[in-house]
């Protein structure tokens, strides 16, 4: 429990930007004990009322859905999530149960998961570690040893190679600046050693992985936007004009992620329901990380992208209680 | 202030061994009131009473000390740190101040120091970063962030090249398990591929920093003794028979450190002492930073490797209030 209060903390909104942000409708005003309670009594007997968890659940906050596992723990001695995975199923299920632990953890376990495949999933590891603050990041990593009593520098490090094993372990190691500073100077330096790395097909180069991996966020952006006004173009077109091998896509998408975290899990989320891929997981992943964070700005984009909401899109490709549950997320009454 | 709560937590003492193993003697009650308006005594009008500062200062433990300088900052709206900048000159003054500042500040301008020479100390950032527990070396990432506006890692590897480079960054970037489960059977399967590297000489492997980087210290030592159980050598005289240069040196270092940072530390101040090298700040920093935690063990490594006490050397080598205030700290009344 001493661990959930660091990371609860650390996951709590410190700006306004960020809620109106947020697709999330919380409600204003919720008891835990009576939350717990409705949701017993929708477990009880055989069937689950699924509607009613969903308009509990899908309309609580991280900190009121900590509260109301609480309050479940100490009412009936049980761990809710143990309750929902053993009354749903599915889908709906796991972006339940996703939805209900504590997001350090959920990540976690995201990343986890990524590492378990017989080819890990690089890009959910990029996506994770690189649309987190330092913050998060260094929550999940103490949420990563304390569930799997290993670091994520090595599992991650064990279970890749080459250069997408430099790469991934330099970006999810670093404990990044996240201040405001910004060295202009510096942005112009090394937006020109980015461009000596493209014009000599060096993309593996250790001052790329060096550079995309140690500076802050805002300093890279910095950095990209130097690059394209120097140089006319972006730094990740620079990038695909050569050969598509999986280190490139990886490198693109950590480019990707922290240059407009918004506009990547936009094209993540597009992707996923795309009629040939149809990746549920990603679907669900994204809309749960990022429903009290910035989805709003995410369906924007999403909008702008595909000339139709992700409301209706996502109505199309799902259904049932999924769908119900989603869509609540994404701000639906 | 924020961040000097969360620092001083992470390096508070959990056990009683590092007590015994302490040299620091520190005054069971003391109050942090009177020994301010004592310092100010000391420091003033002309001269200043350094004899009364090391009665003080030397027999304060980390959360005493912390507490003066709050009390001295309440009382006479002055940072201590700075009066004693400006009182204190030479060793002796360096020292003191070193021995006040919040140690993850502390060891925070250690590494920033050893990174602006012209050629980076990188045997000191090993040290810090092998000789610290996972929540320490956190501890100082907040704190060189906070210092230096920039990520540790960030100016780690802006300011080295090549293997060193790849070895140091790794070192200090990941948030080691610090936990005590090990896996036996990846002991030898990694001491396994650290012997083939050492056949194959390739000293600079992707291998060897990568273990090395990011498996748990237990998990290391671990590996070490089945190195030495299977082959009859250590790693480091594998690594040592081979051509002499400096990302050797320093990655042998890092193995010592983490092996045994007593016996390490030992050989520190052995080197420092020496009459050829006599480095004042190697001796003053490790006194510094484990007389409130291992310094005892040190002394006795010491003794068993020159046949001579510390405290003899010590007072050989140095004088004045810079020896008092060392030999203090040593444990001597």
């Amino acid at each position: 429990m001493e661990m959930s209060t660091f990371v609860y903390k650390s996951w709590h909104y410190n700006d306004n930007k960020q809620d109106q942000m947020a697709t999330l409708i919380a409600a204003k005003d919720s008891s835990s004990i009576e939350d717990a309670e409705t949701i017993k009594k929708a477990c009880k007997g055989f069937g689950t009322d699924e509607t009613a968890l969903i308009s509990i659940l899908a309309h609580r906050n991280v900190a009121q859905r900590k509260l109301v596992r609480l309050a479940y723990e100490e009412i009936y001695h049980e761990d809710l999530i143990k309750q929902l995975k053993s009354e749903l199923s599915g889908s709906f299920g796991r972006a339940m149960c996703n939805w209900m632990i504590d997001p350090a953890e959920r990540d976690a376990a995201f990343i986890n998961e990524a590492l378990k495949k017989a080819t890990p999933d690089y890009k959910v590891i990029i996506e994770i570690a690189c649309t987190t603050t330092s913050e998060e990041l260094l929550a999940l990593k103490r949420s990563y040893q304390f569930l799997f009593k290993h670091c994520l520098e090595e599992d991650v490090a064990s279970k890749t190679i080459g250069d997408i094993r430099r790469l991934l372990v330099a970006v999810i190691s670093t404990y990044r600046y996240d201040g405001d500073d910004i060295d202009e100077s510096m942005a112009h330096l090394e937006a020109n050693i980015l461009h000596q790395v493209i014009e000599n097909m060096a993309f593996n180069d250790d001052e790329i992985i060096r550079i995309l991996s140690t500076r802050s966020k805002k300093q890279l952006c910095a950095t990209f936007s130097t690059f394209r006004n120097i140089y006319g173009t972006t730094i990740t077109k620079g990038l695909l004009a050569s050969p598509n091998d999986e280190y490139m896509t990886v490198l693109c998408s950590a480019i990707r992620c922290i240059k407009n975290p918004q506009r990547y899990l936009a094209k993540v989320i597009s992707h996923s329901l795309d009629e040939v891929v149809a990746e549920e997981h990603a679907l669900s992943r994204v809309i749960i990380t990022r429903a009290e964070k910035d989805l709003n700005e995410i369906k924007d984009l999403y909008f702008k992208r595909n000339s139709v909401t992700l409301d209706n899109s996502l109505a199309k490709k799902t259904s049932g209680n999924y769908m119900t549950f989603l869509l609540t997320l994404l701000g639906n009454n």
